[in-house]
């Protein structure tokens, strides 16, 4: 890392964005963004990589994913408002890419939040995939860049999400232990404040949300645990041309 | 109160929005909203009430408050990012508005966030203005009404801000322990996990933020201080007829 002269006693910024429709008020200069969709999209995503999944093209509409039914090769994915899409196998349940028939395939996915937000944020320098389960190895990575940092929440349904948020306020605590990064938004330090509100418990700030009520009636018990279950993978997707891979650098879980 | 069939265990949702665009997915079933810009709209106006101003109308352009520059018997007021207007002797400043000579006037004010807040919410069956100026005589006048009730912040420039959730955050967690009124929204417990980090020194988690750091260029020091002080009035300004009017039942500080 090149010597740089400090403001403020670190040298690059990291904030969270709490919501999509918020990104072009944070975006200036941050030329990192981490998109966040702990419920489920994004966790899926580092499932699917974790087992062996070469590529996730994410797109915006159902009818892009439904032209890949059924193509050799290719896992057509398209959840909407919690529910698998009629016609496909696969929605956005991490769970379902836990299996060997999914390695070496491209993955074409559509959701309701997660695959719109990388949409927007396409742009960014380097566009990557956070989850609870690659916190360690996405933490570590973000640690070693020097640029600014963006933690980007998908959000639910347009509206703030205490899962998205307290993850990113793990990310964020983790950085700033690093000296080389600091914040100035309001947001990041909430974030932050919810991170060690919830940092012991994890699934019990979630527990104590009437959320957990269309968790358990959408049978999501299992993937909600599953998704904020920290370090499964040390994964990291990344966008490139338009499609998420697994950075080159990183090891997958076999 | 009428007795009602209790569902989960509460009565009357209290929840909070984070940010006035946020507004319309929030504002469904809320009867009473409370319009809350702590740094400083909604502390200026339970001031200028608390000094024995009679009205204020909130308008939305520098224009329609200048045409009143001059005029005996009204007080025009408009600040435009943090700084008082060209030609107006008034802002946003609570400290303004501590004076005899306020008393008996009308104010008319237009405000960078707050006065574009209450605009937005106006149509809701009940507009109340918050700040913890007036925190005890507002939560209780709350805690006896029978409705929803949504606790609506300005933010800064769209953004989420700390001094108005963490405010949304105190006003729910007294509404809370009534045990009359629950919340359902991540928003909601989100703030009161802010408020509970926060309340043994309000002005703590904000000398922590990198906000004070505009607060101090902008020479604002003074008033984040005086805005952050609880109880200095009892008086809860409401909006009729498209006015801001003390509440009548509430009883002014001399």
């Amino acid at each position: 890392m090149s010597p740089r002269p400090k403001r403020a006693g670190y040298r690059y910024r990291v904030e969270v964005c709490f919501l999509p429709d918020q990104y072009p008020l944070y975006a200036q200069d941050m030329g990192i963004v981490v998109v966040i969709d702990i419920l489920r999209a994004t966790s899926a995503m580092v499932t699917a990589f974790a087992h062996g999944v070469e590529r996730i093209i994410p797109v915006a509409s159902v009818e892009e994913a439904r032209a890949y039914i059924g193509r050799a090769g290719y896992i057509a994915a398209a959840e909407r408002n919690g529910e698998i899409v009629e016609g496909f196998d696969y929605g956005n349940s991490p769970l379902a890419y836990q299996d060997a028939s999914v390695r070496g395939s491209t993955v074409v996915m559509t959701t309701t939040n997660g695959t719109r937000t990388i949409d927007l944020a396409k742009g960014a320098r380097k566009l990557v995939i956070g989850s609870f389960l690659n916190l360690t190895a996405l933490s570590q990575w973000l640690a070693e860049q020097d640029d600014n940092i963006l933690l980007l929440c998908a959000g639910w349904r347009g509206k703030f999400n205490l899962e998205d948020s307290t993850f990113a306020g793990a990310v964020m605590d983790r950085l700033l232990q690093t000296g080389k990064f600091g914040l100035e938004e309001d947001s990041s330090i909430a974030a932050r404040y919810l991170f060690m509100a919830a940092k012991e418990n994890f699934m019990g700030i979630l527990k104590a949300a009437p959320r957990r009520r269309r968790i358990e009636q959408l049978k999501l018990l299992a993937d909600a645990k599953y998704c904020l279950t920290s370090d499964v993978t040390d994964v990291i997707p990344i966008l490139e041309d338009g499609a998420l891979v697994p950075m080159r650098s990183a090891t997958l879980v076999p």
